[in-house]
């Protein structure tokens, strides 16, 4: 740190991702990436933009835009693009909260949403989840302040139903609720259809999961015109050429080929039943899932130690050393090689 | 706007980047794009880590870091990559400005900076250029606040040496002097050096002009490891991923081809003093330029009125209809064959 860092971040701890290694070939199952590649249209369309890649991108994204409007029954005005959905969740902090105007999520979710808020200056609360790690909506009806919830929510995975959240989103008009669907591709009911019914809803989604391109960096919000409007501002007042000609193509080709990746999570939704079965008779406690992760804890070893034997043995998965939560573990849903390589090296740690 | 727009955001005015239409094919003298692609080697890599890109892209931006450092003299530990050099630029606005700690740049300059400023409501005050619209470096030395000059300065072209710069970060050891240069490789002199012996010096630069890369979307600053430290916990609190793959592969691969790009600035040196002569000879006054473009205005003809003829006739320039140089238009340098057509449209027009 400088001696020149302002005052107002000194004491920010910035978010720690995954590790993503580039030294030795793991079995990746730590940061919950695709295990199929893009789609050849992807790769085609991308080096296609990369040889006129001297001229800027278009700043108002109008064909992803367009697409995404097109596929998920919505104008083009309700769609604001971004360099990933991190960074349309931090124009969502930065837009609605302040301190008259605190965020509510839970207290085991995506760990990003507390940096959000300490590098927006947002007051922020975590509510608890259930003992099962469920969200209970009446601890957020009765509650004020704006609410984010990850549905499915992670690290755990459980999803709400669309009418929980129909009910939460009805029963206070006066403040916004979020729901960062980055994983509901993989069973969950998206919240995107209530976007044109309430003006308080945003929906977050992203293409780094189910369409296989989280090293491309493309999430968007889903809203009503104006809630868009406000992200829009924000995001021309920092970088209004946020998404690169490259990101904007392999966007564009992913919608197009929206059957693969459809199909990709069909296949994932598939080897996660398989995977959950084969870890609840080996003893693990798994959660019900509706995410391409599972979230899983066995009482014959502590979750710290089975994700450092896994390192060892070149199995990455995802260990949260906090409480509640420190005798899981996350596991990304791999392809089935994967998946087998993971149970053949568990089966020899636990043994 | 929404009714929830937090009251802290609700009079910014977003920046107004150059027009970039989709709908028509423009001679595109507008946004200071490079007329040149980018090499076949760049355009390879991409397409490469496109095929794997549904795994994230590495967030320390190691290899990328090591290659900028290795050009620019400096250790990997004095590079902060951004999402273009705007990502970068908001990054340091926020990091050193707050009510104690104003920036102060020149009047007329890279318009966004007022915008990022406000984003992240800091105080700034701007510095009027002398009439010849070069800097005075004395007004800065005598002033408190952090100070960012675009060097060559936009939309003029004009440059400082690097002793002046120099001068002006010796002064004043406790605020940051940020040099902004985009447009450096066109022949000024870059402050890259004297990073190693200021701990108030950032300098910032980018692949969107010299590299042909402004659709890729990379900037980055250099700088004492401390102010790098800054600039990368704001980066992490924000978007950790904020490079992607196609990025980093295109930004690598370009530096590796340096000569290519370097010949290319050299084509546009030499094209820009053919185009300075020329508009002179027509009785333009064009300022001394280091950068690819001219900032030129006739008194034949109104600055707003040459753009508006030269945009039906299928050339876009840069107009800024503000006081002090509303004269004046931004020509990019083009292509020799694109500078043909830019004086066919122009001399019918003063016809």
């Amino acid at each position: 740190m400088s001696r020149f860092f302002s005052e107002k971040y000194r004491a920010l701890e910035p978010y720690v991702p995954g590790e993503q290694p580039q030294n030795r070939q793991y079995v990746k199952l730590n940061t919950n990436e695709s295990p199929y590649p893009p789609s050849p249209a992807v790769v085609q369309r991308v080096a296609e933009e990369t040889a006129r890649a001297q001229l800027y991108s278009d700043p108002d994204c109008t064909r992803l835009r367009r697409a995404l409007a097109e596929m998920l029954d919505v104008g083009p005005e309700n769609i604001l693009p971004g360099n990933g959905s991190d960074e349309v969740l931090n124009f969502i902090f930065a837009a609605y909260g302040d301190d008259a105007h605190p965020f509510l999520f839970p207290n085991i979710s995506y760990g990003f949403y507390p940096v959000f808020c300490a590098q927006n200056r947002v007051p922020f609360r975590e509510i608890p989840l259930r003992p099962d790690f469920t969200v209970d909506p009446a601890d957020y009806v009765g509650a004020a302040g704006h609410v984010v919830l990850a549905n499915p929510n992670a690290p755990t995975g459980v999803a709400l139903g669309r009418d929980v959240i129909e009910e939460l989103v009805k029963s206070s008009p006066d403040r916004v609720v979020v729901i960062d669907e980055a994983y509901v591709d993989f069973g969950a009911e998206s919240c995107v259809p209530l976007t044109k019914q309430y003006d308080n809803l945003l929906v977050v989604q992203t293409f780094s999961k189910s369409r296989s391109l989280a090293g491309a960096r493309i999430g968007f919000a889903v809203g009503a015109a104006e809630l868009i409007a406000d992200l829009n501002t924000l995001r021309c007042s920092v970088n209004p050429y946020n998404l690169s000609r490259m990101a904007l193509a392999a966007g564009e080709a992913a919608i197009a080929d929206n059957a693969y990746y459809m199909q990709n999570c069909r296949r994932i939704a598939e080897t996660r039943g398989q995977t959950a079965a084969r870890l609840r008779e080996m003893g693990f406690r798994v959660l019900p899932s509706r995410a391409n992760f599972l979230f899983a804890a066995s009482d014959r070893i502590s979750g710290l130690a089975l994700y450092q034997k896994l390192k060892e043995r070149g199995v990455l998965v995802r260990h949260f050393e906090k409480p509640g939560i420190a005798d899981f573990n996350r596991i990304t849903i791999g392809s089935p090689e994967q998946m087998e390589r993971f149970f053949q090296e568990t089966e020899e740690i636990l043994k």
